[in-house]
């Protein structure tokens, strides 16, 4: 799959970002417009405790029609009570104002703190007179929802004659659960809502679903899909293959920003019981903590990842015949650790990015999962979040 | 329950620590010798990936009768094939002919790096003389075998006229299925085996099972409990009080001392729909990456709570009826953030002991899980545990 660099945005669709107060400089509110209306599809966190825009993001995509999606870094709106959905009701009241639709076309993502009262007034002033300020660079848009990212996250290819556009946010309190932080895709193809959904969850099955930074799974992920039909037809499995080729790399770009983070960390499992088992054992290995800092101390330690598969204690494993890879580099076989040149080794484990290869040689489940090495810099960002 | 201070051995029972050459000067070989045959009873780690000493004490321990334990630290026997299974046997050989006894009455455990071969020649050489060394004091078995542990973990308790005391190690890589990393409990009360079994899976269900420092599972995880008999019959209700508040507090003991941790956190959860309800969540809040760098940081952002109650997707939850305390001041009411005194908070954050208390207000399910806060040291530590 080929990305555009830089990326642009579907016909049709503009973006734009402003600080309005939030936080001290940087921008803080994002606004994402399409010139029609778009069918859409959305997936929410399946949390617990969702916060406020999720309930009533729940609420409007039922429609499956959407013209905007308007978005706050710094203050979450979860655990908020009754105030904070009527501030996210008035969120979408005054995006919606802005841009000359009804508050039940525009979608509202709100992502930061947990349990503070969100400063509806400031956002409501914010919003005056954005639209004169809507553009084409989809960066624009991105940089509004960051909250600890150090880049902002934008793809965009092509499906046919259609363009694919992923904006997104998130590097923690990431595991999510059908669906990461904040994700929004625009397309200018023309499907229908409830296809829209079939497609999106499929995509998440082997992305967000497999993304992990740090086990915590937010209170407010959402990643909706957004399709306002301008280039036409596209066939669909030639649109699901460049919407799962897109949502993948997307969760890659996430999990190598991850909070703290120095590498990618990927696990592929192969030879599984399942496809079930494959992806239970890809997580616990880029979720192990031991796992995590073996990779950020380039210390070849492998008996961690055997450990990682080992703990998967529902999941029917063979020691005697798991081997494993590490950048292509045998470390374990038939269970038992590899004689491997440990130098080099400690060179791969350096690297940018870390693929931990394992076959459990016993069926034909697969899985890979996407994660980050664990670093003091997660430490540091997270013992004070919500002072700094 | 009272607690000897310094803590002693059961009549019957001596240990001895030696270094052997596993590491540069530190103690490294310990055995435990009961002057008689001692009824026994063991659980082992559930990891797919025992190691050798595992596999073999599970055969040993089916007798129900041990004389010994020996243990070695800086190496674990584990990914080792066929020759780390004969290397075990030989560390149980060498022991018993140290005591006078018969290898089938040693249980052997090994702790630290996977995946390297045993030296066992070391070990055989150390034991040699071992046996002239034997004393009454549990702290000098407690230091061979430590590995990153900063104490020694020793307590000693009464039950009727029987002593209790428990040795242990454990600071990383822990989160027991069923048995801690390594804890040994000695009594002189005499029981059969299989009550001793009934007992200490009884006791593991409330402590070891609910402890957790980093959500890795060892691969050498063992527990053994053996009664020599010396103080006579013991009342069993009287003796699984003493067994149960032992572990309880040595579970403490291993989470405060957990890798790079400065306090311990409990979680108390309690009005849950079921006590496997109330488990999962309570361990759900002290594995939280977030919750644990939230109390290292002593920064309120008790949202977290929330976050990490709510991503129990399989668990009864009712936001509005959620309420959560600190160290006994409320911060959740209704699942709303309450209006608490920040700076206070602040202060019950930095000592040495963190409550996180949660009422779910939906039946009568409760559980209390251990851990400790996530800070750089746990990252130190190990990004260099093989090559240091």
């Amino acid at each position: 799959m080929i990305f555009h660099d830089p990326p642009v945005l579907p016909r049709g669709f503009q973006c734009a970002s402003r600080n309005c107060g939030l936080k001290p400089e940087a921008p803080d509110l994002s606004l994402f417009v399409s010139d029609v209306e778009a069918a859409a599809a959305a997936i929410f966190t399946r949390n617990h405790f969702p916060g406020a825009p999720i309930l009533l993001g729940r609420e409007t995509i039922r429609a499956g029609r959407l013209r905007a999606i308007v978005a706050n870094s710094k203050c979450s709106n979860v655990a908020t009570g009754q105030a904070g959905l009527d501030h996210a009701r008035r969120m979408a009241g005054a995006a919606a104002a802005e841009i000359g639709t009804t508050a039940d076309r525009v979608l509202v993502s709100s992502t930061g703190v947990i349990g503070v009262p969100l400063p509806i007034d400031k956002i409501e002033r914010g919003l005056r007179g954005m639209s004169a300020e809507l553009q084409d660079d989809p960066r624009s848009g991105a940089l509004g929802i960051m909250t600890t990212d150090r880049v902002p996250k934008v793809l965009s290819s092509t499906a046919g004659l259609a363009t694919l556009t992923w904006v997104a946010k998130g590097a923690g309190m990431i595991q999510p659960n059908m669906a990461t932080m904040l994700a929004y895709i625009f397309t200018d193809a023309r499907f229908e809502a409830a296809t829209l959904d079939r497609m999106l969850r499929q995509a998440a099955r082997s992305s967000f679903d497999m993304l992990s930074i740090d086990t915590d799974t937010s209170t407010s992920d959402t990643c909706a899909l957004l399709a306002n039909g301008r280039a036409g037809n596209v066939p669909e499995a030639l649109f699901q293959e460049a919407l799962d080729a897109g949502c993948t790399r997307l969760c890659e770009m996430l999990a190598r920003d991850g909070e703290g983070a120095t590498k990618l960390l990927r696990a592929i499992v192969r030879g599984a019981a399942s496809d079930n088992d494959a992806r239970q054992i890809a997580r616990s290995i880029i979720n192990s903590p031991l796992v995590k800092t073996m990779a950020y101390g380039a210390d070849p330690n492998v008996g961690r990842i055997l450990m990682a598969i080992g703990k998967c204690l529902d999941c029917t494993v063979r020691p005697e015949a798991t081997d494993a890879w590490i950048n292509q580099r045998q470390v374990v076989h038939n269970g038992i650790r590899s004689a491997f040149d440990e130098d080099a080794l400690r060179r791969e484990l350096r690297g940018d990015t870390v693929d931990i290869e394992v076959d459990l040689r016993l069926g034909n489940g697969q899985a890979t999962a996407f994660g980050c090495d664990l670093t003091s810099g997660y430490i540091e960002e997270n013992a004070a979040y919500y002072s700094s």
